[in-house]
């Protein structure tokens, strides 16, 4: 692999990167954000108690197609109630089990998801994740409990006065400047972001090969804008979390690849922010209490979420 | 099965059932005490921003024995950064899956885990599960928005003076109320209840085959005192949630026949409650901002959790 | 359940019944015909060598579609030679893991998979099946080592003149005596009887929904044709080894009902039999050594398979 | 990796190298020595059609330790009488599915699951695996259709007068020779060999560790006697089909190395040979017809069989 890249997405990355920010055992990045102090301010934001789930149900009918890379969760019942013959007292009871990618569904990316050049976050090397183990460093355990802050959203689809954005346009910095301007809310250190592009609706609405096609997403120079924020984690309503197809010919995710890798930024994604968009719309505030400490499954790449917001 | 059962647990169900309490379509039982109110409250407990990972790792080294009821988290990496040969810009990535019991390690049962008599939570009859769609009613996915909430820690093994309590201590409400006492804290309407035994030292020494034995837990008699004080869920360090082995001869989990399917309280278990503990003595404070949704598996009797708790 | 049952296929599977044939404590049905002299004779009838594999091979681009009853196989790698930095010597490994239905793509039924009116094949009471256990009685573990015998083939497509049966078409006993004219061959005791429709050349084209769909296949009258030459085992080239939709209303699969639980014929389910025809066509030999002994997986209903054909 | 290695294993891997001799696409190695005159010869030794089953059952209760490298199969019921609700026939079924290591129990490797220096058999790159396909050169896919051939059985604890061979007996080509002089049969071009040690005991008694420890095998000196022979394929009633430990420090597994990357030798494992060599002790026949298809996964490293050998 070149390390001498002239990509200007790793020209980027080399820029915002943030690696060594933290100290060069860091395995969280910008959760590091996240503060004491932060969450008590972000739990004063919960006053009239209301919450939304912002998850996408985990089951066979999922965003996934049929013989694709990901498969959608697979729930099977591993004890029923007609297996109690042996109950004196007529107890009975059922369990299940469930087959899922860690990256189905709502989900969380850790920072060990994508890379470039051999190197995952903060100098971590590609042999880092191993069959065993799997990611021995920036594994998505290490950010569990770092998932709780001052949640903002950000609706670029309400700012362009559409009930969704096109397919494949791409999320400026200005857009971010200008939903905060419209909805009188900014973004601050250690906040989790959620943008809205309305593309969640071609799920609700039954088309999912619309919905895991070209979507509508943040390009790479918002990379810049999340970096001076210091926001903590960023989510979309989508399933990539960046514009699909990439702007820039022959690169594949840049964002993620600058955002995970040089920032150390975990992204989100499939998340439904359809009912809190609408709440926030109504009642002025954009900002909210936000918890989604996911799976603290060990070595993971990622892990399924069913995020929470509170007003 | 005999619906004129003499069983002293189904009799005590039946004088705590709260099946119709709110409505004949309820699928959340004490959960309902947890309203938007208790939430805002819940919230301005948080005043250090002190976060707590309840959670138990997700992983082959987990507690369950080889060749038993349950398999331990079986995780898999199904992406590598080997893959990538067909990145030009030196695009690495990581994917992975999981194959575990929505029942493995730290986690939730559901209304529709356990009942008797042909019957789960609010009158819903065993056949409301089936293997194609799992758990059509109580399912674990309409709780997971209901579990944030006060968390009130009782710590019953430093009420007694020990390390941890003996296998197969029952606890009685006795001891729930003395632990109030000498904590200065009392469990109130739609709090989320954790009940430290101690017993999850075993599982960190190594010791699984104790951890998975004879349990200390609640008996029978804390139903009543758990009913009244109007408990939106129970959680406690060890496998079962209730003392193990039965106290009643003949009878299978008879605290989870009643807790569940009569009360229809949530329970949790396989809580690491030792450094929360450790904390609460320390300051004095055994009430927190507690969250664990959970996935929100569709038709699931039960779900894995990391759960949280802030100071 | 209602054992006074008037349905016609039930009526049929009264005087077809084999139960108690082979004992009471039998699991394996007519497996039973296939005796050691029959083994001696099917290897006689390798002349030539050459072999035939009637697999569909088990992938995600199996047959079944998504969000569906049972899901394509699932392959992931869990070592790699990635993995391999441990080896001082250079040495690289693979390992790899599977998740599939037992009832994925090619495969048998076992006597466990089909019953009516609460009994399996041989008096065995749906409570033989339990989620701990699987199937207790007439798993096709017992099956596994009887499933080599004379294979016969009869191709009712060519019988026809046609590429591949209409849809739906349903198979009579006059189709099958007169392919057995037609191609100077007769079905005896202890064989295992390919019976070609034509209708995997849908799959072979990537029509997948139309291979799911309502396929051409024995009607219930075959099965007394199947009774009295003593068959020891059917497989068809499509998905459910009779026609479908039922020719029965309110009957479900009536020719499994009948096929499995009263007669205790093993089926076999998406054989590609499109070369070995093709092979017995040229050279008008229909009969073969055939081998097909699955795995023998404890309690199973039914087992993936890779059948050959030798001649 | 350093291709100018100097280990013993991967010297007389060059000397015994059968890379190119059945073309540069080969991916089946020895099992080109199947030929279809083989198959007709093997067939002939089926004289009193006794069959024997030489596989161990998939199940939870197989070898492998919790916690460990693998997993023991996990099977689960996926459909059961209980679901027939809808029925109006009353028709019940039951259907299920396993999660399972393609090298659980008893099985396979084909010749992508070991190499060294960066190449597996046939000059196959590492990069030839991938996660999205699996083994895209050498897959147990491609080798299905050749594992039916004349089968002989060498009894080495019977030629040492044990019970079982010793843990970490390393076996000789003169244990080999002196096993056919003993029996009276000679290993021939196409054969698939199967070596008893005595050692599946072990497992036959309960005491997994015993048996999944330091076990009896063929040591590296055993490669040249095999490619001498043209043997097709060779299986062991251990795990590893080779002495464990290795006897090459710092060499894992040396014999797999150099028989299946250099020899191109397909290798079984865990196969219950007691009944059949009993049976072949008894009659003095160590020859027999064999057949272990086992399944065509597509880029599959193994497959788990149950194998069979008929007399």
């Amino acid at each position: 692999m070149n390390q001498q890249t002239t990509w200007p997405h790793h020209e980027l990355g080399k820029e915002l990167s943030n690696w060594g920010r933290w100290g060069d055992d860091d395995e969280i990045g910008t959760l590091n954000f996240v503060t004491a102090d932060k969450r008590v301010r972000a739990a004063q934001l919960v006053k009239t108690g209301k919450n939304f789930d912002l998850g996408m149900p985990f089951d066979k009918d999922g965003p996934f197609p049929s013989g694709g890379f990901r498969i959608n969760p697979v729930h099977v019942m591993t004890f029923m109630p007609s297996d109690t013959a042996s109950s004196p007292d007529g107890m009975i009871s059922a369990d299940d089990m469930v087959t899922m990618g860690l990256q189905s569904a709502t989900q969380w990316d850790s920072l060990a998801h994508v890379g470039y050049d051999g190197f995952f976050y903060n100098n971590v090397p590609a042999r880092a994740l191993n069959h065993m183990a799997g990611a021995t460093r920036n594994s998505f355990a290490r950010a569990v409990e770092h998932l709780i802050s001052r949640g903002v959203l950000l609706d670029i689809a309400r700012l362009k006065g559409v009930d969704r954005l096109e397919d494949s346009y791409e999320i400026t910095p200005d857009d971010l400047s200008a939903a905060e301007a419209r909805q009188g809310v900014r973004v601050e250190s250690g906040d989790i972001l959620l943008v809205r592009t309305g593309f969640y609706q071609w799920f609700l609405e039954g088309d999912r090969g619309h919905f895991m096609g070209n979507e509508p997403g943040p390009g790479l120079d918002c990379c810049r804008w999340l970096y001076e924020r210091e926001v903590a984690a960023l989510a979309l309503d989508n399933w990539a979390c960046e514009v699909w197809p990439s702007q820039i010919k022959g690169a594949n995710i840049p964002f993620h690849q600058v955002a995970i890798r040089d920032i150390g930024l975990t992204l989100g994604e499939m998340f439904n922010l359809e009912a809190l968009a609408a709440d926030c719309e109504r009642d002025g505030t954009w900002e909210f209490f936000f918890c989604a400490p996911g799976l603290k499954v060990t070595g993971s790449v990622g892990s399924p979420i069913t995020p929470m917001a509170l007003k």
